[in-house]
């Protein structure tokens, strides 16, 4: 029996790949050093989780509203006001098992089968798939490489704008490239966005995780906010990537839709973990400094070795937890031509497991270097050095 | 700006305009007995909560396969071979964030559209909605009334399916009418299925709420199990209907590719949910029995008194935790001609608030009696007497 045409159009994440590759070669019995999922080993908050147990006592186990409770959506909407400077109320936060249903949603809501969608390129490969799987045209940008880190390739994206697109997904605080904008770049696109009458899905997933400095949300910028769709997650602040749980900031006509999408769904989201989320966001920030100092700890280890290993080049990046060094000399010194292989090859000479840059979309044309990427959020300070410690002698010997 | 044009085809469930006009009702000051949610009002098991916390204790709080944890996908196929005689493996179960989610990714898997897929009516509103919603056409199959309740319409079933049909949705054990299948009647849609090569979504959230006899799956019948995708959910026999646990069982290509539904649209489901929900199916299943011998009394209590109201016809169902009478004759003694102002009627004399048959489908053609749903699931026997004790008194004055 045939299944329906647009499964043919259905991307997915390949980096679990990766992971597989390296539960295999784990199997065998090697040592692994998982530098390639974006996930974190720590502990959530115990403010989390007691008021966790605490909604649950209290019977905060049956249905709720398919927005969310409004005790989380007041919250976030105070929190994201006084962090970014927005003026968003309780109605435009639709709360979300997570950070990625915000994506589909979002394009569900405002793009059209046909229509166009800029997307970063490298950038969270659902980006991408969940363009194309709801029948609309991806068109990839690019980054360059500056002193700091990386650069949105600004001429690039105004050349691929064309009547027919509809949005930009921007994601400042970029996964996997931890790119950052500055106000000049975040102002252009912006200025872009209101130039062309574009949508905006800003993947504010990592604004929090920073090291120094302060994140800017575009949604500030005037008139942004009525035409941009803050995807917002608890994953990665609080360590609760497996807790799913997230929402979408939205224009009030979006976050209405949305809230429908919700009901036709999945209900709502898990109700009391909505109440954890919520004292997590108002309660006791220990929890969540200690994660952010024991994770600026994992990059500094890892920035230190990667940054002194031959062939290697690398910005320093102050967000989001991972680094995306250029490795086309170290490859070459190795003479490996194709970076997945170049992955393959370290695994099995010294466990160190990571992701390339295909898997965070295709190549785009006249690239010619080589990078990878490296998650320091999942492995202790101690196995960072020691597995970066090995690649760096097996890239230099 | 726009929104895209798919919304123009997304319903929702209008039920939630009851629980409002509740609300606000109560809010005056008046006593509601809310008789209008499928919700349940009694604590999870501890067996559940219990592995809750000692799933988080242990670290279960990052990311899981999209498919769910092997522990939980394993107890749920062997649960499921107990119960119905089916032959699933771990990888015929796909984890999801409640039931609710298998209905839009069974159409999204099968369904192009465009093309047929029956439902009945009244039916679980998202049926129709998601149909639609993904372009499909939604075509309603309907229910006589018998002695022991309600039967599928079977003479309409098979006027309704053309070349274009491509599934047909089957929800034994129903909400909101309670009808349930006779071998034969569940044979002769099995055989309907076969013989016209349609999919077939068993919605089966109730296939364990019942009090007497003993539910059977269409997907256990001869030639059924590789076009039959089983919506499973927690919510109901755990009393978790807030913490979003079900799953899609499905034949393994379209498992596969909900799987991959899940990487793109959430991610995975919350990991120690999953290992609690193992625990409720393998462990300790005293608290799981006192939640049916809870709703038992409460569908006692609720048929006693509507079985005995003037103007109100009633079948005893031995499953689901709905009671859908016939008010044909009680709306005509109240001198009240539309079905949803009887309701509205009924909370402002007596605060008894329930859903009418229009909150499960737009009414086909030839429609003659009246119904109404009360949910006797979240609400104490003694509320159960007192409030339909008031309806009663308001119907027969």
């Amino acid at each position: 029996m045939a299944l329906a045409e647009r499964l043919t159009r259905l991307g997915t994440e390949t980096a679990f790949a990766v992971s597989l590759a390296a539960n295999e070669w784990g199997a065998k019995g090697h040592r692994i050093y998982p530098f390639h999922l974006g996930d974190i080993d720590l502990a959530t908050p115990s403010v989390v989780t007691e008021a966790m147990n605490k909604a649950i006592a209290e019977g905060k186990t049956g249905y709720c509203p398919g927005a969310g409770v409004p005790v989380l959506r007041e919250a976030l909407a105070e929190d994201t006001n006084a962090r970014r400077g927005t003026t968003y109320t309780a109605d435009n936060v639709v709360v979300q098992p997570g950070g990625k249903p915000v994506i589909t949603k979002f394009l569900q809501a405002v793009m059209n089968p046909g229509e166009e969608v800029l997307y970063p390129n490298p950038g969270f490969p659902i980006y991408e798939s969940q363009i194309e799987y709801l029948g609309g045209v991806a068109k990839a940008y690019r980054y360059v490489p500056t002193e700091r880190g990386f650069a949105i390739d600004l001429d690039q994206v105004r050349s691929l704008i064309t009547p027919n697109t509809r949005a930009i997904i921007y994601n400042d605080l970029q996964n996997p490239i931890s790119a950052e904008s500055t106000d000049a770049e975040r102002e252009a696109v912006a200025q872009l966005a209101i130039e062309h009458d574009l949508w905006v899905l800003s993947d504010e997933a990592y604004f929090e995780m920073r090291y120094s400095g302060e994140s800017k949300s575009i949604s500030a910028l005037p008139g942004m906010a009525q035409r941009t769709v803050i995807l917002y997650t608890f994953s990665k602040k609080f360590a609760m990537t497996g807790w799913r749980l997230g929402a979408a900031i939205a224009p009030l006509d979006i976050a209405r839709v949305i809230s429908t999408m919700n009901t036709n769904n999945e209900s709502c989201t898990t109700q009391f973990i909505q109440y954890a989320g919520a004292a997590g966001l108002t309660g006791d920030q220990t929890g969540v400094k200690a994660i952010l100092e024991t994770l600026r700890g994992r990059r500094d280890a890892a920035f230190d070795v990667l940054s002194t290993t031959k062939g290697i080049h690398i910005a320093k990046p102050e967000s989001t937890f991972y680094l995306f060094p250029d490795v086309t000399e170290a490859m070459a010194h190795k003479g490996v031509d194709e970076v997945n292989a170049f992955a393959t090859e370290a695994l099995h000479a010294t466990g160190v497991s990571f992701c390339t840059r295909k898997h965070f979309g295709r190549p785009q044309p006249g690239e010619e270097r080589q990078y990878v990427r490296f998650a320091y959020s999942g492995l202790p300070e101690e196995d960072i050095r020691e597995g970066l410690g090995l690649l760096k002698q097996w890239i230099e010997s």
